[in-house]
């Protein structure tokens, strides 16, 4: 195969600063002269100086009379001064001008007035009351801002009330987000992925977080894996003003990684390959005209990481500004993550808030996972030298949302069931809208994650073949401690998935020993797997007669995806499931399906707010019409032994 | 006189409560189809399902080989497993479907191939390896993101690689900003404001804040103060589908106040005034079509609370989404702030870290001083029933800026002196800037700061006649047991400022005996205001034969604006600002300006950024370019006894 090797991988602060080092900024980046209505988030390239005072004049500052103060001295309740009009005072509105000898205005609901017009007042004023004098806001000849000032509203506003009508900021960047790859689809066309296909999607993603960060950029169409086309595209961008341009996918090095090679013929390679999980495959370099060049790894995650930590702030740097930040919080994680030593490590989490803590669900870590984005709350950046953190160890996360947001997230741990979208749905319709964020690590999982107090709510389907009861046998063990409200949320069927029509007439339990059955399973933990075990053990069929009983699946969905694909010719799962991808469904049992809460969390708003969902006849109605659940139960509080039934 | 009585002032959440009551929100923004790519930062309308899963197919996850993971199953180091090509392996770049009847992948770093073009395995590959299965990231018919979302450029991303290309949103707040008053000249006129008369900016400080918070918002021309001009402009934008209108000053109830009876033929009035300093006298109202009617108040800082506090949420709901939020911190306050019960009180601060915490310094508290918002980096909003912060208490403050901006921030407090705006800007010319934050509480203040942990430097000219030397006696005397670096800043002149050619013969501190000379004098415990009484001691003057004793300004540029118009006849202040204003000056005496330092936080970058700054050649030069000025002594570390000598 022919290989690029990457260069040595470096550390992010140390590839910024060799950035910086080769880009000349004045060179690259002009300074320009724009109206100051038009200059929000732009770059003050020098001081300014007030041309005006404000105010230019002493003015009132409240509604009423102006006066002399030394003739309002004498003034006490009971014995007023009495004031002329004209001589004595004179009436104001705020903002006018203090007349000649005035030096002070009472406010009119301090002032009575006699029949010739004079005004009585009964307290005296004390001289500059209620009077801005001149320069009290800004003096002209003084500083209003340094240079570097990233300018405000405020700023602004403060600027042409100091007569600088036009002000000299910093260039900008100007972004060409070119997608590449002979696989990508492009999205205008609202393309049909075919095998090997993928509808490109990065460059808009890149595109609008450079507009969140206040950097202009426009995408391009896609160019496909050859290096005269890439090279060709960058220069057309080039030549069209572009002064930074990223070359999508590609960066990494294989076969059919060009893009390293068009860098070269561009300009140089400054960096290849960074010490950041995801976001390594990354490429900097510089054009010949001294452009910012950069090279986005093909994996969403990575892509992101590699942007937002050196293609964004290099363009802040180029425009004289900082980078925009995400807040920080202390976030306890809930699992064990693992880190390679030398690697910066990105770990996305799901997180909400659990009594007074945060508490944080690492999400899958796959970089190739867009998912893993649009689900996480915040992301914790693991240090090169960390090996690891513990579960219940406290890390420093960036928040992808507003921390009242995170107030307002809803973290469900546990089984997955196609009912919590419907509830993630119907929760943010709400007038005080509630994040709802699923982990899914099965029903076991949503206990322990229960009684080491890191969810509020967790959602489980186990049963115990003992008692022909759920959760409950399973609590009492595993959570003895814990006092726990158990909510039906629905009771639902479970059964094999199988093709439509059901082509190898699967009937039961019994045909997952035949030889030419696949079966896909669910991850140990998982309830249905419970299930399954337990119809394998009535059955008197071992799991190692099962062929596939060692694939494990985390979802229903992923269950279906393998007998619609034909990776497995069935697998155990709800009848929505099967309905869904328009499959077959043999029934085995019905199960129900609990919202597990720790009975201190009921009065939680965001806990209220599930319940109310879940009791609401349009939800459940909902959730009938998505087939193979019953609702008769839904939103009861369960005790031990009620089993299907409903009476304890 | 004519006036309108506000309505019973309210909290401002129930003044929100009470809109969001009268805003039909569905009849007034309509849901839109957009084409996804443009959707950043839009609410999701419904919910939005999966077209198409991610990927659409198992996927190389990997550059290497696809191999059926169980021919590999005997692999071991020293005793590979062979692999022909085509029935036993196929190469893959990452991305490649998996070929029929393979469900793993080798890196191609775990690859050797033998002469015959064979694949050596030495270790086994377990099934699914490097393999990115289908709907792994998205699953067809489940939901991508449900109503209410506010999409980010993560989630337009995997709309597109869930093929939605098009997403319903709800629709967008169209504000216009129409500025009123007949004092109030159109910027974009470069106009030169005469008496009574001011530069109008409001309107570009709340379109930018709106801008900043995503709304769509338009400024329209000023209009006088007259009742039917205001409203034909009002019902202009509301005919040009402005659904949102916001009515700039007049709002108060004073005689020109017209906007309250404007909005009550507009539509009607819901709330005026609310229980918030400053933002009192703010309006709120619904037009007859349904569209928000506000009315900003005419001072910018009561302007931006209103604005900020209620018509930004109000829009942000009006299109389904959370109004965005200031990070908080919690901040220590330098100064007892004082706080009416019955107004949530917004108090803008000067924010730096010092040691691990943060100290917030008041900023002056009216609300027409804009500077009160562009000096701020943080807003304290101390609730309605609180009566006052005392000094070292801590609050919880918002903040207008980064915490990363925060800890690059320097606080000097003390005495004021133009050299520090230079410094100012030379510090933000840095490679990594520092943003200085001066608070002017005279140079007692400063040390009393010092010695209570609230900055880290402060700016002192205290002049001792006993030893005839500068600020050590004071710290002996005022902190006696803080560890202070004395550096010194710069040599200054100080004298009477007085109008040019000075008319008034004013030859000395004997002058301001005289009964037609009226002085500016600066506030207790300012260096030059110790200065003044030592000279008038010299002079055997008592303080109440200099008439405007009393009367305390708080800069060096203060003072010589009373003299420039006319409100003294002289002050005493420094060489700069008579230069400024093109005043004379007679000179008195010749000073020390230092800096204190307490010698812990010698260390801190942002000190050590300071003094790097003070010993530059350049820095000093600028210094003496703006006159009075000597820096023989500038940036040397002074110890007792030196004076003005510089030897100890």
């Amino acid at each position: 195969m022919n290989r690029t090797l990457y260069l040595d991988t470096v550390p992010i602060p140390d590839a910024l600063t060799a950035l910086k080092k080769e880009l000349d900024r004045d060179a690259l980046i002009a300074p320009e002269t724009i109206p100051t209505d038009q200059a929000l988030s732009r770059v003050l390239a020098g001081p300014v100086i007030a041309r005006y005072s404000s105010p230019t004049f002493h003015a009132a500052a409240m509604d009423g009379i102006a006066v002399a103060a030394e003739t309002t001295f004498a003034a006490r309740e009971g014995s007023p001064v009495r004031l002329s009009p004209g001589s004595g005072f004179t009436s104001v509105n705020t903002g006018n001008p203090l007349p000649e000898g005035r030096d002070a205005v009472i406010m009119a609901e301090h002032v009575t007035f006699d029949a010739d017009g004079a005004a009585l007042i009964e307290a005296p004023a004390f001289p500059w009351q209620h009077v801005r004098r001149i320069g009290e806001d800004i003096v002209a000849t003084e500083l209003v801002l340094p240079r570097g000032r990233t300018l405000t509203a405020f700023d602004l506003a403060a600027l042409l009330s100091a007569g600088v009508f036009e002000v000299e900021v910093t260039g900008t960047a100007r972004m060409a987000v070119i997608p590449t790859g002979d696989e990508v689809l492009d999205y205008t066309e609202r393309p049909v992925p075919g095998p090997g296909q993928v509808v490109e999607s990065n460059s808009v993603m890149l595109v609008n977080m450079a507009k969140n960060a206040g950097i202009r950029a426009e995408r391009f169409a896609p160019v496909p894996d050859d290096p005269a086309a890439l090279e060709a595209a960058a220069r057309k961008a080039l030549a069209a003003g572009f002064n930074v341009v990223v070359l999508g996918a590609g960066s990494s090095a294989g076969t059919k990684d060009y893009t390293r090679g068009v860098m070269e013929r561009l300009g140089r390679v400054v960096v290849h390959g960074v010490a950041a999980m995801p976001g390594k495959p990354a490429l900097l370099g510089v054009a010949e005209n001294g452009s910012l060049l950069a090279g986005a790894p093909g994996y969403p995650v990575s892509a992101a990481v590699a942007f937002e930590k050196l293609v964004l702030p290099l363009c802040c740097w180029l425009e004289g500004r900082a980078a925009p930040r995400r807040a920080r919080l202390p976030v306890r994680l809930a699992r064990r993550v693992p880190s390679r030593p030398g690697m910066e490590e990105f770990v996305r989490l799901a997180v909400g808030r659990v009594g007074e803590d945060y508490v944080g669900l690492p999400l899958a870590r796959g970089a190739g996972l867009i998912t893993s984005l649009t689900n996480a709350q915040a992301v914790a950046a693991l240090p090169a030298a960390c090996e690891g953190v513990e579960a219940g160890e406290t890390v420093q996360a960036e928040l992808y949302v507003s921390q009242e947001e995170l107030d307002a997230t809803l973290v469900v741990v546990g089984s997955h069931d196609n009912t919590l979208d419907l509830l993630a749905d119907a929760l943010m319709g709400q007038p005080e809208p509630v994040r709802l964020a699923s982990s899914h690590v099965g029903s076991m999982g949503g206990i322990a994650a229960l009684s080491s107090r890191q969810a509020l709510c967790a959602g489980a389907h186990l049963f115990d073949p003992e008692t022909n009861d759920f959760n409950f046998p399973f609590l009492a063990r595993h959570a003895p401690d814990l006092d726990v409200a158990v909510i039906a949320l629905a009771v639902r069927h479970q059964g094999l998935i199988v093709p439509k029509g059901n082509p190898k007439n699967i009937a039961g339990v019994a045909d997952l020993a035949r030889p030419d059955v696949v079966f896909a399973n669910r991850q140990r933990g998982a309830g249905t797997r419970i299930l399954l075990d337990h119809h394998l053990k009535l059955a008197k069929i071992r799991p190692d007669q099962v062929r596939g009983y060692d694939k494990e699946e985390f979802t229903h969905m992923a269950v279906a995806v393998n007998v619609r694909t034909g990776t497995a010719d069935c697998g155990l799962g709800v009848y929505a499931a099967a309905k869904a991808l328009d499959l077959g469904f043999v029934p085995l049992a019905r199960e129900r399906y609990d919202l597990l809460i720790p009975r201190a969390a009921l009065d939680d708003p965001r806990i209220a707010a599930l319940l109310a969902i879940v009791r609401d006849p349009a939800f459940q109605a909902h959730v009938r019409d998505l087939g193979g659940y019953e609702t008769d139960l839904s939103g009861r509080e369960m005790r031990p032994g009620m089993g299907l039934g409903g009476e304890g």
